[in-house]
């Protein structure tokens, strides 16, 4: 597929490309020519295979369905972006984020599929993320990153370590 | 106060502190005299006032305690500490999770009162609230620790960075 030249980001999308998820459209990334888009959404019906498939797309473990449901049911917020053509849709990135409503959000699984890096789209999709999560007031938006994202990260503003602030994970005996 | 010396953790105590809490005492130190005891709970029904208190007294920035309230509702699990002389009780510990219920748990807002620490008890517990959320089957257990806490999260089986992994949060431009 082709660079997107003409990106541009937007929260209040005028067209809905299906009309069940208008209301959840956060923006849109659109092509010179037009006939293929990539949308915003924070709509949570993702067809879980389709998700597999994309986690899959880039090594990530296989994970059981049934807990992949709950964890996205039990998410604070759940972004994905999505290329249409025509009336075909395909998923194509996803991110989502725990927190606690009020102070603090962790976000989780970000991942965008092979075809569509190195072309602005996982900032793009991250940049929803972060904006949303400001907009719900959270004022500590978090995340674990592996050392080959972290510098991509920093790109988008987050600081490791800040101030000494250690990521610690738990291990069993 | 007296130094614990027959401490003990159990998950199912047979006598609750308070009638209302029975269902959710995880566990009890004792003292040698019995005169005194401290209990773990889960219960979310805390007097906020009574949190702020116990943050003051370890020099937290103050919050808005309807924040504080709808971080409480929205954690995944939040583990308390009590001291209980004859039918008095005194918050002396707290500490709280967000989760996606399925694989990640962050843990927020430990804290300790400072009469109540060096003696083992904030080991116990951060030890009650792993051990809940690993028998929810969380496998992902993290947190961001303060640099001054980093070996006391170590001494618990936490690890910093591992594999590379940095903790990292999002700042403003």
């Amino acid at each position: 597929m082709g660079f997107w030249k003409s990106l541009f980001v937007n929260s209040d999308a005028t067209s809905s490309p299906k009309s069940t998820q208008s209301s959840s459209v956060l923006a849109e990334v659109q092509s010179d020519d037009g006939s293929t888009r990539i949308f915003f959404s924070t709509d949570r019906d993702i067809d879980l295979y389709e998700l597999e498939e994309l986690c899959n797309a880039v090594g990530w473990a296989r994970r059981p369905i049934r807990k992949v449901k709950k964890a996205i049911q039990h998410s604070f917020l759940v972004v994905t972006m999505w290329e249409q053509r025509g009336s075909r849709r395909r998923l194509i990135g996803f991110s989502r984020a725990t927190s606690d409503h009020a102070f603090n959000a962790t976000i989780w699984d970000v991942v965008v599929h092979p075809e569509f890096q190195g072309q602005g789209l996982g900032k793009a999709l991250m940049k929803q993320l972060v904006k949303k999560l400001r907009s719900e007031d959270i004022s500590n938006v978090t995340l674990f990153a592996d050392p080959q994202v972290v510098d991509f990260y920093r790109g988008l503003g987050f600081m490791a370590d800040p101030e000494g602030i250690k990521g610690m994970f738990w291990y069993p005996d």
